[in-house]
């Protein structure tokens, strides 16, 4: 994590320039080798990323075609800044369905202020995202723990799933929120299901699955060439979008029998439009933005260093904030919604061999060709298809494996996760990654609030002092040796306290007290404090305290302060065996 | 902390008998011997109270007696129930601030109103009390710091010493809220001082200051026995209240000059009273039910264990909020106000030499002599000897070498300190201890989310590994070892991935890389997690993990995990010694 100090100001500047332009550093040294890789690959997300976009764009609450939009100027962006050369930035189910539920709040879907308010959004969310990454804050998406975000993503996509029913389902049925409230309402409409509409959107989830799961073995088995697996494999959703099209075309689906469909979308590429918004709404606005800006960066970070790692490639976690807040504005100034960088799309990017941010151009490129050519063919593509799109890649972020595992690992680990899936079904998405991590947090106090303590005994001739309990070891008379495997701070400095003097006063023959601090990473001010009251406390009882194996960076702190003084530099000891040996136990 | 288990269901319920009521330890074991201690003890806490106790219900806008009544029940249920045998419990001067500042809110001082809602608020503190003692929740108070403990306490003390000013200088100012518009209504009514009044209370000032200071050192060159030093050292309040009642009363300066006094008392023992109030103003008084709580728990039982401990008694933190809860309730259902443990009074009543609860049952009983007898005598005491009583009291709470210590240990703690003491300042008493242990949790995520990170080498030929940056050392080429210095979870995994793929990707001749986990207390389920990831990027990048000196716990923990399988258990070694040896490093 630490910058390089590189010597000379010229390259100083040359580096500075390489660092907040990552472009820089694989133009000059493109080769010819990696066209075809790049080529491929931006093909590929773009042919994914086509029926994708628009089904997050309906999952959000929003044209189909805006979808398309927040795919080309944010890919455009990120591949010039981003640190990741493979990260497939654009439309995602997460950020989606957190812009249906903080827009829905403030206008009704399908009304020009609805669009305009997404937009805003995803001005907001850059603007928040360039902001953290200047002030180099990177590391703040540390303080949301790994089950609490499993716990917030399986309920997040049981609600992505359940609000796309209605449309897999074709039931005339207005958007609503909160979990209780969307079940009960598809409920009731169920008698309105609309079967031939029911019964594509079912076909198509069988074909994704099958798309999926089955296909490349079958593809192997048939000896098609591993070069052209992939492809085959990851152009699902175009099958069933051309599939489904084709169907509602040819039998006029639509008329007779009532299938929704997309309808005419707007050809051409998106304007350059100026992002506006009530100052009004700034409020409620503003903490869905920050929600969006650290769950969309949670979710692209991730992704972007699993996959560099593979390559021993570095990811730069506040160049990528700047990367993604450049490409949120892209998508504002173009007409898009909030992006982030996708799982599914960055994987097949770096599995199919995008080399560069080329690839990453090339997508842009053709997704452009689809929105000036091809709009029209996308009239009858039947709403049920892209619901079907959207369920089958959501299903996969329910974590009940995710659950078992923190479950036997870790009991109060399992507790967080539990509060942030019934926070989010609860309280609604925002509340939910709120309550979630404060309940990571008071795990994590609790947890280091009552730290293990061992009694230490000498193992045989050796130099080794271990706990008592686990190791037949020899104590000395009157002379205690205590082992505290916690750092030392404000919230365990009373259970230790009360710890020892319990001991003292249960044993009233003890003379001499060694506190082994060798798991002791940092004492801070109220420990101290603590300590030094100890000290004076054990003196009064008539023990004497000494010190061992204090850490250097420890040892630095403490000297100069009241308590080495008190305890006095003869009763601190490099080692165990040394305090031992002085003390005549030995 | 553990409870003794004892053989036997007689002496369980003997012993739970006893847990519960502290006083059969020590009533069936009394000596004559400890009679004249308890004796001298109890008198002399009375005669400090008497005039603290008036002094702390003026502060808490309350009429005198109120403190009286908060002096009797209170005293005596905590000397049945309390584990310590030597703090005195009674009016305080935090509570006596936060009384004013929550009930102030209510109703306006003076009416009868105002008193029935302070009796409430000693109901809900005696129930948040007795609740947490019975949910076992004595260990809460810990995660207040003492940093932010330190500059609440500060803060507290100069809004304490400020509301005394108008009373000290005979002001005739009603009382306001909040540090800027007290600092404003002062100063706007200078022109309104009552020099007589004024000249009274810098007076007691004087007098008490000396009392404190200078007084016990005369005594001792005056050949004064000692155990008469401290009696007579301790009277300074009883002085000041005599001389600036006898000024009073015999210049007739009440009606002449205009000086405020106490005025008539009402006689007689507090009666029964059942407290009521109001279900609108539970809210409201709720949340300063909380914050008094535990502020009082937090004095008193600083006070009984630090006094404890040099006599090698225990006190159990949650037994003493059962008693503390019983005291309040006591002060309810007297017509009293919340109390706490004292720090002051204590001190003497263990320097005198109380030896049981005894010593509390006779201040008791001369605290009711005075009600009964002596009221009439106190109707010519001046209000500005009582200002000048808290002024004295509270100014040592005021602790600037605490903040100059803490600075120069640790500059982040400090800003806790700071964060507490301006919010006090600015948000008010219960704003201020939020706002400052959110800091200092805070201050805590952020030191140990960028944990110490040490490169190990061999020092000379020995068993030991040091950092590479302290000590001369040998590596081993092809080889990293590094200590952790940190437990991980979900604040610190990031980092510590990013610095260890960060390494990585800066050595590419790198194959093996030791992780000396020594350090480590426990691996929380995100950092499993993330060490999982670690180990598979890792092993893309061609790099070997292995593990040495995972403590016992942390281990047993492990065993059975995805992450011991895929680091495999021949990969995973006692000491880092034995590591390098099988690595053949040496």
């Amino acid at each position: 994590m630490e910058r390089q100090r590189l010597p000379g100001r010229d390259r100083t500047l040359k580096s500075a320039w390489k660092r907040y332009l990552p472009v820089l550093n694989w133009m000059g040294r493109y080769r010819s080798a990696d066209l075809p890789g790049d080529l491929l690959a931006g093909a590929i997300v773009a042919i994914m990323l086509v029926p994708q976009g628009m089904a997050y764009a309906m999952l959000a609450g929003l044209p189909p075609q805006v979808g398309l939009y927040a795919s080309i100027a944010p890919t455009l962006l990120y591949g010039l800044l981003g640190t990741s050369r493979t990260l497939a930035v654009g439309p995602v189910a997460l950020t989606s369905i957190l812009v249906a539920a903080s827009v829905g709040k403030l206008a009704p879907q399908g009304e020009q202020a609805y669009l305009l308010l997404a937009i805003a959004l995803a001005l907001l969310v850059g603007g928040i995202q360039l902001l953290m990454g200047l002030l180099r804050l990177g590391s703040v998406v540390n303080f949301i723990s790994h089950p609490v975000l499993s716990g917030f993503t399986s309920a997040a996509a049981i609600l992505i799933a359940l609000s796309q029913v209605k449309s897999l389902a074709g039931i005339p049925m207005p958007r609503v929120e909160g979990f209780p409230t969307m079940l009960l309402e598809t409920y009731r409409n169920l008698p309105y299901i609309n079967w031939p509409s029911l019964a594509i959107g079912v076909a198509a989830i069988f074909i994704l699955v099958y798309f999926k799961t089955g296909l490349e073995k079958h593809l192997a088995k048939l000896k098609i060439r591993p070069a052209w697996r992939v492809p085959i494999a990851k152009s699902g959703p175009l099958v069933v979008v051309v599939l489904g099209t084709a169907l509602v075309w040819g039998l006029g689906l639509d008329q007779r029998a009532g299938v929704q469909v997309v309808g005419q979308i707007p050809s051409g590429l998106p304007r350059l439009t100026l992002p506006a918004f009530d100052a009004g709404d700034l409020g409620a606005l503003g903490s869905a933005a920050a929600t969006i800006s650290v769950i969309a960066f949670l979710e692209s970070i991730s992704v972007a260093k699993a996959l560099a790692s593979r390559r021993r490639e570095k990811v730069d976690a506040n160049q990528e904030l700047l990367a993604l807040g450049f490409a949120n504005l892209g998508a504002a100034f173009t007409g898009g919604y909030p992006v982030a960088g996708g799982f599914a799309r960055s994987v097949v990017n770096f599995s199919v061999g995008a080399r560069s941010g080329l690839a990453s151009m090339i997508t842009a490129g053709l997704i452009s060709l689809t929105l000036i050519f091809m709009m029209p063919l996308f009239f009858f593509l039947p709403k049920a298809v892209l619901a079907a799109i959207i369920l089958v890649a959501v299903v996969n972020l329910v974590d009940v494996a995710g659950l078992q595992r923190v479950w036997r690992y870790s009991k109060a680990d399992a507790v967080s996760l539990l509060v942030a899936f019934a926070a989010v079904l609860v309280l609604g998405i925002e509340g939910g990654i709120l309550a979630g991590a404060a309940t990571a947090l008071a795990v994590h106090l609790w947890r280091t609030s009552r730290p293990h303590v061992a009694m230490l005994g000498r193992v045989g001739d050796s130099e080794h002092y271990r706990n008592i309990q686990r190791h037949e070891v020899e104590i000395c008379p009157r002379t205690l040796a205590v082992r505290i495997d916690e750092s030392l701070y404000f919230a365990n400095t009373q259970f230790l306290e009360s710890w020892l003097l319990n001991i003292v006063a249960e044993r009233p023959e003890l003379e001499r007290m060694v506190l082994v601090l060798s798991a002791v990473n940092f004492i801070d001010a109220s420990a101290l404090e603590s300590l030094e009251n100890l000290v004076s406390e054990l003196e009064t009882a008539g023990v004497a305290l000494f010190l061992a194996e204090v850490k250097g960076p420890v040892m630095d702190r403490l000297n100069g302060t009241g308590l080495v003084k008190k305890i006095g530099q003869d009763h601190i000891f490099l080692s165990t065996h040394q305090a031992m040996q002085s003390l005549e136990c030995v």
